[in-house]
């Protein structure tokens, strides 16, 4: 195998959270998934784009993703030069990597939170370093100056949930001299988020996903607010045409349809509150969350026992496999319904 | 911009051909797209994945696009293991250099033919060497053994339309101690192809797009043939959610349909055929394609006259920046009417 790179070679891949293939016999709460169906909107843009015999197909799409990229500045109140959009977010954090990160450069992030920067720093051939979350949640051992290349700080947090208050965030900034990259997957279950840094701060990059908040995850839809400059670069660094055409018409009508978009938001966090109290009254210490999903754990803190509880009801929630997290899981919110029932199975498995 | 690394910073990135608004106005012979839909089966997939609602598309598509790699090997005749599916044959094209070539280290392919490995090279900060063709259709000056870590060569070439023969084919891969990296882009309308050299050399990577024969280029659909350990390398090295889920039932639906794709194929061989004859007959060099387009020059081998000529028609062609191409254009073969109407317009402009 002398043809790989070595970090290539020797790497391990990421795995991403197990998907069940008789998914509709499960109450699936381990990838935070929105419960509930897209905008309709969107099933009618695809159908309108698909035309009587699917003839635009055989076109290549828009390869600058233009109009996704004006209906996004428009609801986050920049200009379209401010934005670019991406096949999920995981592809413009792959970018970002690639547009600062040379090999043996460092990137940084807070552990625990999204493991795959780290995938994304080996495949690059870049340095990481992570770390700790301090009782406070403020970032342990943080330097007064950061200097590597980019540190990714994903708020709310995933997994624990919470929320980084705006004002640490915007210290983060001024500490570090690369860019500071706000991944704000979770940010529409939350009372704030860093948009107005970008305009502030010209290391700062935010970055949001339709697979959660907009329920497009099946759609791989992402985008990145930054300065036009590091936009700019992310184009040139971005495969031209990224976006097929009818995940380019998904979006759109996704974002378009606001109503809907914080209705569906506004049932998931009511959700979320009611069962986080109903968790702490049986005993369970939960962290406050600001997203779409909660870290619990129960009161002997065997996060496999209940997890193994919960996946013989055909429930399938998150355990992960660090040290730090075994005491615990990450359920993701769905329906009431659903909620219900997996708080029922919690009791039941005591 | 002191965050950007040098070679990100001060590379051009790539244009690609030209997408007019008023798409449905033209004659669109520019980017090799297919006249023909694709297969009906690719539509009717569409709106089952999309159910009554769009819901499945709140949740995560396959990770692995294991049903596509299925699919894909039994066509070819490899086992899955040899298979990766790609967002557009793009994905994979990057996904090899990075695995393969480090910052500093060389890869190769030949020039004329797609410019945009160099795009790719300059991204990952790899050098890049082209070579030149012959009169003979063969490599100029290329070494005895080529230590770059990937050579890219395009057969049926682009913008020339020939292909490379087998032979000649497995000649490089002996001489080559990196990987050969087979672009087939355009083999499905080419007589041979290379898939038997990937079972014979260990170092022969095949890729393939189903945005041309396939008529899919608005769906963003790509793979590539490869041993195992370098399947499970770009594995590593992919978005771990690289294909939606419509574009994975697309892909499914488009490669079963092989009747379907066979008579779209054939109609664009004839078409070609007849078309070149007919350039040849009013004085036109025509070189002898495989592909879905011909690269043909007008006796006075201006082909920005005989560009701007079709252009004032609504008929898009493609003029290819480089002096070396720019005598002639390269036009993709359209439906049959289509191609009479620019024969017309091109005997018109003279």
């Amino acid at each position: 195998m002398n043809q790989l790179r070595h970090n290539i070679a020797t790497m391990q891949g990421y795995v991403p959270g197990f998907q069940p293939d008789d998914i509709a016999s499960w109450i699936k709460l381990n990838t935070n998934e929105n419960p509930y169906p897209p905008s309709p909107r969107v099933k009618e843009a695809i159908i309108a784009e698909l035309g009587s015999e699917g003839d635009l197909l055989r076109t290549y799409p828009s390869a600058s993703s233009q109009k996704l990229r004006e209906t996004a500045a428009h609801l986050y109140g920049f200009d379209p030069s401010w934005i670019i959009m991406a096949n999920g977010s995981d592809e413009v954090l792959n970018n970002l990597i690639r547009a600062c990160a040379g090999e043996g450069e460092e990137i940084g992030y807070v552990h625990p939170s999204y493991s795959y920067y780290s995938t994304l720093a080996e495949i690059q051939g870049a340095r990481v370093r992570t770390f700790g979350l301090g009782d406070d949640f403020r970032i342990k051992d943080f330097p007064e100056r950061y200097e590597g290349k980019l540190f990714f700080l994903t708020t709310p947090n995933s997994p624990l949930g919470r929320a980084f208050p705006l004002s640490y965030v915007e210290e983060l900034a001024q500490r570090c001299t690369g860019l500071l990259v706000v991944d704000e997957a979770y940010a529409d279950f939350c009372k704030w988020n860093a948009l107005e840094l970008v305009k502030k701060y010209d290391n700062v990059v935010v970055t949001r996903t339709l697979s959660k908040s907009y329920a497009l995850a099946g759609m791989r839809l992402g985008l990145a607010v930054a300065r036009p400059e590091i936009i700019a670069a992310l184009d040139k660094i971005r495969d031209h045409y990224n976006l097929d055409r009818l995940a380019q018409v998904a979006c759109v009508a996704a974002l378009q349809d606001q109503d809907y978009f914080r209705e569906s938001c506004r049932k998931i966090v009511e959700t979320r509150e009611w069962f986080s109290k109903e968790l702490l009254q049986i005993g369970y210490d939960v962290i406050s969350s600001q997203g779409n999903f909660v870290f619990a754990s129960s009161p002997d803190k065997n996060g496999k026992r209940v997890y193994d509880g919960l996946y013989s009801r055909k429930i399938l929630v998150r355990l992960l496999s660090d040290p730090l997290l075994a005491h615990g899981l990450r359920i993701s919110i769905g329906t009431r319904e659903e909620m219900e029932k997996t708080l029922s199975a919690i009791k039941e498995i005591g």
